[in-house]
């Protein structure tokens, strides 16, 4: 006799029909015998809830399923899931209580969302004795929740570095390969429909820092301040520079950086130089990476589509399987939000963590330009590792001086860069960029 | 007040006290308060068996849980999980079978013995409503076992391309930026302790194969016969190929293949070319990285360490972990080894993948050589896409021919390669390599 498996049943109502919302309302009508025969697991659909069902129509989304009024779909007793891809803050927050109070397990994509209100919603699902997936939050198909609160869970993190914004990073490749500016660049990415009309969330590195704020919870027990997270985009970046940082061996990144020091976690999120050894300076056009790097396991690094409707689909769908399949409860059950597993750690105030930096000073041709500039360096203890300076071209003002600097703190070089723009020989636009080098790996 | 976590506890013996093992034992001991804090589970080691412990003492391993007698082990009744890390074939087949009648888990990295005997072991697990976890027999530390049963389950995998050997990938590595040659890259890996004294499993491609064949099952729900992978490995491989490949913008990997065709898996493990664009090709060392493209997610990327103590422990204590929390259960209870959920899938016989071949000749400077060689391949209805012959050197005999060809069967290449090398114009041993190309995403 062949044994049969066991088959699973879980019933869910969407909340949201935009692009994840409507691949996800599409894969989970259109791939259900995939998904059951993939894990055992029947889902069924039972509503769509939105103010619009145009999008919803487009895809061929069945109209019996189509809801406007939540509060009938809530008390639905034999919904198990209420899936969140409605967007926005204030209304998911509310939305989410309200199904947690309806004794619903709850999926989301929403990272700022969670960024910002997690715990309080968190703390609400756990004492309702309920699941909160949230796998698409972050890095979109990528499975990096996971990696961090399964695959590597008997690691000490140590580290984590993530392109996180594909946007940003697509809008690097295009001026890395093609020198051209951030705004054409920009425009470029507005044309391909991967850069939205106000891509400020995307480009000044608001998104990415949600992002590894969701992260940093999981991977060290941190319930990160925002203020202390140092936080730039690449809105303001010059070509010059990252060409300048080419020829220097590095590739420029939006990187989200967080990694334990002996004082407490680091973290920031900007433009940086990395080595182009490391396998995150290979990370092209749209796609996301995160390296974590494990006391036991070394490096990891896990790659792939951090946004659009089906990559996040992908993740949104394994969290409603794994609620059926009791994984999704498992990983949320344990994971280092509780209170009483993470007294120790605390995260490093912004401006104390310790980094190398490219400086690029713009400098009128007079005696006593270096000897300024190395003085205010010395002056904070901060160690010049590489200086270089062309000779002036034919009707150039001011000449750029590009220095790179061993580790020092962010406010010791913030403090020497407002002394260096105070110059009356320099021009008042120093560019600062971090630069980092390959994480160490403690495997024994 | 502050809400506690709830703690659970496992009891482990551990069988074999080799690399993997003594790693996994030590992590276990010295780091059971990290384990505690991330996971909420407490792992309590109560015995290590093997024929000798000098490794464990050398490790510092407390002696009051060393047992040279596996049935009073077996027989505990408050134990609830055997991790075979022994070796070999019939000893840990033998001991999961009797651990599993002891109903006793089972955490094992044991790659031959899955892919030889996986589908017998996991029956009786299922029978008796244990687990059997084995997230380490495959790419050590990455968690890419749980990628495919878990966070990318929502997809169906439409192919999968994996570096798996840490040896063979730091030999390609050395001879593709040194230059040198098979002998003396395999030296130098012997000498850094990366390769075996005998390192022909790791080489010759059955560590890869046997890796691929435990992903296929998993993914396709497909049964592999071993029969039906054409592997090869690379100890026959010429430096020169490794050259011409990169003159032709390619990198050489020794890559395991499985990917849907309209009529079945096709699998093979051998040296191939990659496109240097290709994340694959970056993976450089000992690192091991596997490719995983879903029709949902399009492409993702695992990377890590692939072998070697720690890292293979900690996808083993993953595991582990894992048993306490629910977790490796409901990953075992859901995956594609069920027959009633596999009945369609079918593995291509091996010679019938369509591939692009990358060709070398060596023929003599006469008149009608191409014309014998294209005549033979186009009998094959092979179509060439490239052909590159340089003047001969001076007391150069035979000179290189090097042809990349279109799609084609890997038993109609065969037939002209056979063909070709019988020719009295050429020397008789053509090099074939295939030349992978991006596998396509399919997402919408």
């Amino acid at each position: 006799m062949r044994p049969m498996s066991a088959r699973k049943r879980i019933r869910a109502a969407l909340v949201g029909c935009g692009t994840v919302g409507g691949a996800t309302a599409r894969i989970l009508l259109q791939d259900k015998e995939l998904l059951l025969r993939r894990s055992g697991v029947e889902v069924e659909l039972v509503a769509l809830v939105d103010k619009s069902f145009d999008h919803a129509r487009s895809l061929g989304i069945p109209e019996d399923i189509f809801r406007s009024d939540l509060d009938e779909v809530l008390a639905d007793p034999t919904l198990d899931v209420i899936i969140e891809l409605a967007g926005g803050v204030e209304f998911p927050r509310t939305l989410i209580s309200r199904a947690l109070d309806a004794g619903k397990h709850v999926v989301t994509a929403n990272k700022a969302l969670l960024a910002l209100h997690g715990r309080e919603l968190f703390a609400k699902a756990r004492e309702k004795g309920l699941t909160i997936g949230f796998e698409a939050s972050c890095a979109g198909g990528i499975p990096v929740i996971r990696a961090i609160t399964d695959g590597l869970l008997a690691n000490e993190i140590d580290a984590i570095y993530g392109i996180l914004n594909g946007t940003s990073n697509y809008i690097l490749s295009e001026m890395i390969h093609k020198g051209s500016s951030y705004a054409d660049s920009l425009d470029q990415a507005q044309q391909i429909g991967l850069a939205e009309a106000d891509p400020s969330l995307d480009v000044q590195g608001g998104d990415t820092a949600h992002k590894i704020a969701i992260m940093s919870s999981l991977a060290f027990g941190i319930s990160p301040e925002f203020t202390d997270i140092p936080v730039s985009g690449i809105d303001n970046l010059d070509e010059q520079d990252v060409l300048a940082g080419r020829d220097l061996g590095y590739v420029v990144k939006l990187l989200a950086v967080a990694h334990r020091t002996p004082l407490g976690v680091a973290m920031w999120v900007g433009p940086a130089f990395i080595s182009r050894e490391h396998p995150l300076a290979w990370v092209e056009g749209p796609f996301n990476a995160v390296s974590i790097y494990g006391h036991a396991v070394g490096h990891t690094l896990f790659y792939g589509r951090g946004a659009g409707g089906d990559p996040t689909a992908s993740a949104v769908i394994s969290d409603i399987l794994g609620l059926a399949l009791g994984i999704t409860p498992a990983l949320f059950g344990h994971t280092g939000f509780w209170p009483d597993r993470n007294g120790e750690t605390r995260q490093l105030p912004a401006g104390s963590e310790e980094l190398r930096f490219y400086l690029r000073i713009m400098a009128v041709d007079k005696p006593g330009v270096l000897a300024a500039i190395s003085t205010i360096l010395a002056r904070e203890q901060i160690s010049i590792a590489s200086l270089h300076q062309n000779e002036q071209a034919r009707g150039q003002e001011l000449i750029p001086v590009v220095i790179t600097t061993h580790t020092c703190t962010r406010q010791a070089m913030n403090r020497a860069v407002q002394e260096i723009n105070a110059l009356d020989i320099t021009g008042a636009g120093a560019v600062l960029l971090p630069i980092v080098d390959e994480h160490p790996e403690k495997i024994s």
